[in-house]
């Protein structure tokens, strides 16, 4: 059996989740709390990757000891987040802890991924919010956001929200919901989806705010989907905005 | 005139507002800012002094030229937030700005504050809410700590709830109300009163606290407020949970 860890992080500070050689990344950090929880070396396995800046409220993240399929402990499941909770930094956090099969994939298993983009629109910035949404102060026309947001809804070829320069061959991909939320101040687009390209959600979003912007017609979604092209499609919002908010598995 | 600014910040670096020597205070960082934008030097004089960690959304200052009663600017009123937000560092904003007149005095023109401390029960920390809400993780019971906060209002002497070796002579404050509110594992105590003795907040939400524990009854609010005793009181809740929420002026 292996522990399967839903994470929540802040990642600002981080050069994203998967480890990499001179990066401070967020695998490296639960990778390093796993060995002094447990007392030995412990491979982690993560749902997706998250790019630099890009926060979690819940990541999914497989722990097996290092060379076998899963891991023994003593440690009670109950208490795996506290204790692991100890050895992370203030910005990292385990929120639960579960046993699963030593043939659970944390990313080949995933049914679907929840992201959630935050907007803030006040001309004046909030410092509660640094790095935590992207602050666009000007007007948004939310009904056209939703109206063009409707429209990623469903199965289809998204090539044109890929950011240039990814090697994925195949670019189709269900959405199963795609909504735009406002409450004063604050946008919010949350998009669920059975996979997602590199940027996906960046390039949907920045899109809806040149929708709302009134730069693209809310009705032309369909056409940009259509051309398979990149450069259709808006700008790439940037990376403190977003959060991957939940994962389902199958 | 004057200009009077709206400001919030996270206090987590700061020394509290007030300048000190070998200090970086909020007070000191717009004083700074209002500098560089108007181009002279200039006063900043707040209407209340926080503590090192304190945090605040609605703190009011105001800004004179040094020497003078007033101020004289050609930057339109409503574009100075924007930018002396330029020169302040990410954990400080001025949200607003408006006219006073040169007799209106941050501090002693406050007809009344409003405070609120923020808790979270959960076991597991949120790495979002790290030095932004203490961080209790037991069970506490709102309904006894709402109870209990119903007490604080009125006029009454404080002195159990103010810091000891505070100077200050008389201890009656009006509080005008006090309550306790909770959503999931968030408790919020928000808390308005004519003024406020030192770390007056702080001491009550302790208090709040053990109440929500069962270590101290709701009903024996009245005694220790009436005991006038700082040792009758319950623990000082850690700077992190406290915002200055609103400030109203005669």
């Amino acid at each position: 059996m292996k522990i399967l860890l839903k994470l929540a992080y802040i990642g600002t500070a981080y050069n994203g989740w998967q480890a990499q050689n001179n990066g401070n990344t967020v695998q490296q950090r639960l990778t390093k709390a796993a060995r002094h929880l447990f007392g030995f070396e412990c491979d982690v396995t993560g749902c997706s990757r998250t790019d630099s800046g890009v926060h979690a409220n819940g990541f999914y993240a497989t722990v097996n000891e290092r060379g076998k399929l899963g891991i023994e402990t003593s440690v009670p499941t109950e208490r795996i987040p506290r204790a692991i909770n100890c050895f992370l930094p203030d910005d990292i956090a385990v929120i639960s802890a579960e046993w699963v099969n030593d043939s659970f994939h944390a990313r080949y298993d995933v049914k679907s991924k929840e992201y959630v983009y935050k907007i803030f629109t006040r001309h004046e910035r909030d410092p509660f919010l640094a790095d935590r949404v992207w602050h666009f102060p000007k007007k948004l026309d939310k009904d056209a956001m939703e109206q063009a947001a409707r429209h990623f809804v469903g199965y289809h070829d998204f090539a044109s929200f890929m950011a240039q320069g990814s090697k994925i061959v195949d670019t189709r991909r269900t959405v199963m919901s795609a909504a735009v939320s406002a409450k004063g101040n604050n946008v919010e687009f949350r998009v669920s989806a059975d996979g997602f390209l590199y940027n996906m959600v960046r390039i949907m979003t920045g899109t809806l705010v040149e929708v709302g912007e009134g730069k693209i017609h809310p009705e032309k979604i369909p056409d940009i989907i259509a051309a398979h092209d990149r450069s259709t499609a808006g700008i790439t919002a940037p990376a403190c905005g977003l959060y991957l908010e939940q994962v389902l598995y199958k």
